[in-house]
C-alpha cells in the first residue's frame, strides 16, 4: 500500500482536517498522480454534510503529474500533466460504458471518492490529498495552452455544462439560457457562447449581470424581475439550469419554445413545477449528469482550441473549510481551487485505508 | 341565434339536466352538424366538477351530419359525414398554428366547450347536444370504413395518443410501454401495436391483463408486481402514461433507457418522481396535449387504413349520469358513446345563450 495525506471530514458534517491513509498499490493499467491542483465542487460539501463513508476524502478535478506508471501503461509517461474528473471506473460492458458515456454506467460507475473500488472493494480517496492512483482510461492528457489550475475544474464543472449542451446540439441560431452564475453557471455561459448560440443568463442577483455579459452571455435577465421573466415565454430553444437550491421552475418551462428543454442541474428532493406546463407546449424536463470518457475529451479538445478554462481563485489547503464557507454564501468568482503543494503531512493518525 | 337543447351541468358538479339554449348562426366558413354520436371523456367529469363557467355543456368527440354550410364552404356539402373534436379555433397566426399544432397556439386555441368564441366572446357549448356549429379547418370528414360511433373518440382520446407515439417516432424495432388501460390506453395500444413497435402494457388490475393482450400488447404487466416491475430496468424506449390519478413516476423512469421519455398524459396538481432519475440515465419527463388538424388528419387517414377504432358501448343520453357513475369506477371498455338520436329536447327552460 502506498501511504498517502490530504483533507479529511472525520465523521458527518465535520470540518476538514489533515489525514493520514493507504492507496492501493499501482495495477497494470494504473498511474500514480502527484495531485498539484484540486477543485473545490459544490457536491464536496454535500458529501461531507451527507450520508457518506467518513472518514470521507473529497475532490474530484485534479491536474497533476504522472510519477509512476503500471506495468501496461501506453497511455501515458512519467513527468506527464494529467487531468482526472469525478468518476475513475465503470462496468466496461454494458450498453452506456461501450459507447464511452462510463457516467451512465448500469452498474454505476466508481466515483473519485466515496465510491467502492470494484477489484479490491475498498472505499475511494478523493483529490485533496497528495497523490492519486487511478486506471488510465479516466485520466487525460492536460490540454494544450491552458492554465493548470484553471483546467482542473474542467472535469467536473466543465463536463457536466458541457454534455448537455453537446447532447442538445447547441449551435449558432439556438437561444440558450442559463440559469444561475456559479462554478457549472460560468462554465455553461462560455461554452454556449463558444458554441455559437445567443445566450441569455438569469440570475437572482442584480450585481452578477455584468459578470454574465463578461463571460460571454448576449443577456443578462434578473429573474425576480416577474415582468421581465414574463416577457421570456417561448423564446427558448433550450434552458440548463444550473442552480442547486430547490426553486420554481414555472418560469422556465413557461420560456421554452414547443418541444424545447429544461435541463436541470441541481437535483433537489423535489422539482417543483406545474405539470400542465409541460402538456402546453409538449415540452422536456430533464437533467444530466456529469460525462463519460468520450465527451470528456471531447470538451478538453474544445476548451483547449477555444482558449476556454474555468474562472478560478487559488486557495491554500489551510483554507478549505473558510473556503467551504465562501462557496455556501455565493462569494467565489467561480471556483476554489486548492493547489495542493501548500498541503502538509499530518502528523497525528495513523495510516489507516 | 339557432335553438339548440342538450345536456347540461347548471352548477358545478352538478348531474346533467336537459337544457335548451342558443348557438350562434354559421359564419361564411361555418357548418352545421347533426350531432349522432358524443363521446364521453374525462375531461367532461373534470369540467363539470372543476371552475368551468355554467351552465355547461361538455362534449368534444363528435361525430354527425353536415345539415348546412357557409357561404363559403367548400370543403363540406349538406349530408356529409363529419368528425369534430376538442378544439375549433385558434389565432391562425402563431408558429405553431402556422405549422397546423392548432392545439400548442400561443393565444390558447379556443375550445369545444367552456371555450370563449374568438368572434363574438360567446361562451362555446360541447357537443352532449343535438347541433354543433364549426368552422370548417376544425372538421374533419369522417374516415371510410370505420363505424361512426367508434370513430368519435378517435379526434380526443386517439389523438391525444396518436400525437405523441408520433411526435416520439415510434416505429419497428421499438419497445414501447402504455401505462393504463382506460379510454386513452388502450387507443395507445392499438397505435402503438399498428405502428409496429413492441409494446408492453402496465396496469394495477390482473383483470385487464388478458384484454391488453387482445388489444394488441405483446406483454401485460401487473404494475402493483415489484418484482416484475424491478425487471423492466433500461428496457424502454418511450413510456406513455395514460393515468390522470397521481401516482408515482418512479417505476417508469427507472424503465427507460438512456435518454429516452415518460410522457404523461394525465395532469395531476403535482407529478410524484425522484428528480435524481432523470439525471440517472438524462431521461426526460414530458406531456402531450391533444393535437392540431395535420396530425388529426393524420391520424384518421392511419385510422381508416388500419381498421382501427375505439371500443365503445353506446349509451342513451338518458344514461349519461349513470355513465359518470361507472366511468370513474373504471366501469367502462373503454369509452361511452352517446347515441344522440336518443336526446330529446327539453321544454322546462327557456333557449338562452
Amino acid at each position: 500500500m502506498r501511504s498517502c495525506y490530504g483533507l479529511a471530514a472525520l465523521s458527518q458534517g465535520a470540518r476538514l482536517v489533515p489525514w493520514a491513509f493507504e492507496r492501493r498499490e499501482l495495477r497494470p493499467n494504473d498511474i500514480a498522480v502527484k495531485v498539484q491542483f484540486c477543485g473545490v465542487c459544490h457536491s464536496d460539501l454535500h458529501a461531507i454534510r451527507g450520508n457518506s463513508r467518513f472518514p470521507l476524502i473529497p475532490g474530484h478535478e485534479m491536474v497533476g503529474e504522472v510519477t509512476e506508471i503500471g506495468i501496461e501503461v501506453t497511455k501515458f509517461q512519467v513527468g506527464d500533466a494529467v487531468v482526472v474528473g469525478n468518476i475513475v471506473d465503470s462496468c466496461g460492458r454494458c450498453p452506456p460504458c461501450k459507447s464511452h458515456e462510463e457516467s451512465y454506467c448500469r452498474e454505476f460507475p466508481t466515483t473519485t471518492y466515496d465510491g467502492i473500488d470494484r477489484h479490491d472493494g475498498s472505499i475511494t480517496r478523493g483529490s485533496y490529498s497528495n497523490e492519486y492512483v487511478v486506471k488510465t482510461d479516466f485520466a487525460y492528457h492536460l490540454p494544450s495552452g491552458l492554465d493548470p489550475a484553471s483546467v482542473a475544474p474542467l472535469v467536473c464543472a466543465g463536463v457536466t455544462t458541457w454534455s448537455p449542451l453537446h447532447q442538445w446540439n447547441i449551435e449558432p441560431g439556438k437561444t440558450v439560457g442559463i440559469v444561475g452564475i456559479g462554478g457549472l453557471g460560468h462554465m455553461a455561459i462560455k461554452f454556449a457562447h463558444a458554441l455559437g448560440a445567443h445566450v441569455i443568463v438569469f440570475t437572482t442577483s442584480e450585481q452578477k449581470l455584468a459578470a454574465a455579459l463578461e463571460l460571454g452571455a448576449d443577456e443578462a435577465i434578473l429573474s425576480t424581475d416577474a415582468e421581465k421573466m414574463a416577457a421570456q415565454k417561448y423564446r427558448f430553444d433550450f434552458i440548463l439550469d444550473t442552480v442547486s437550491a430547490r426553486h420554481l421552475l414555472d418560469p422556465y418551462l413557461l420560456a421554452l419554445n414547443l418541444d424545447d428543454t429544461l435541463c436541470c442541474l441541481g437535483i433537489p428532493d423535489r422539482m417543483e413545477f406545474t405539470p400542465v406546463l409541460l402538456t402546453m407546449g409538449r415540452r422536456r424536463l430533464t437533467s444530466s449528469g456529469s460525462a463519460g470518457t468520450l465527451e470528456t475529451q471531447e470538451m478538453l479538445d474544445f476548451c483547449s482550441k477555444h482558449n476556454i478554462a474555468a474562472d478560478v481563485e487559488v486557495i491554500s489547503a489551510a483554507d478549505i473549510n473558510e473556503g467551504f464557507d465562501r462557496l455556501e454564501q455565493g462569494d467565489v468568482h467561480y471556483r476554489l481551487v486548492i493547489d495542493m503543494a501548500t498541503l502538509e503531512a499530518p502528523d497525528g493518525n495513523e495510516a489507516k485505508s
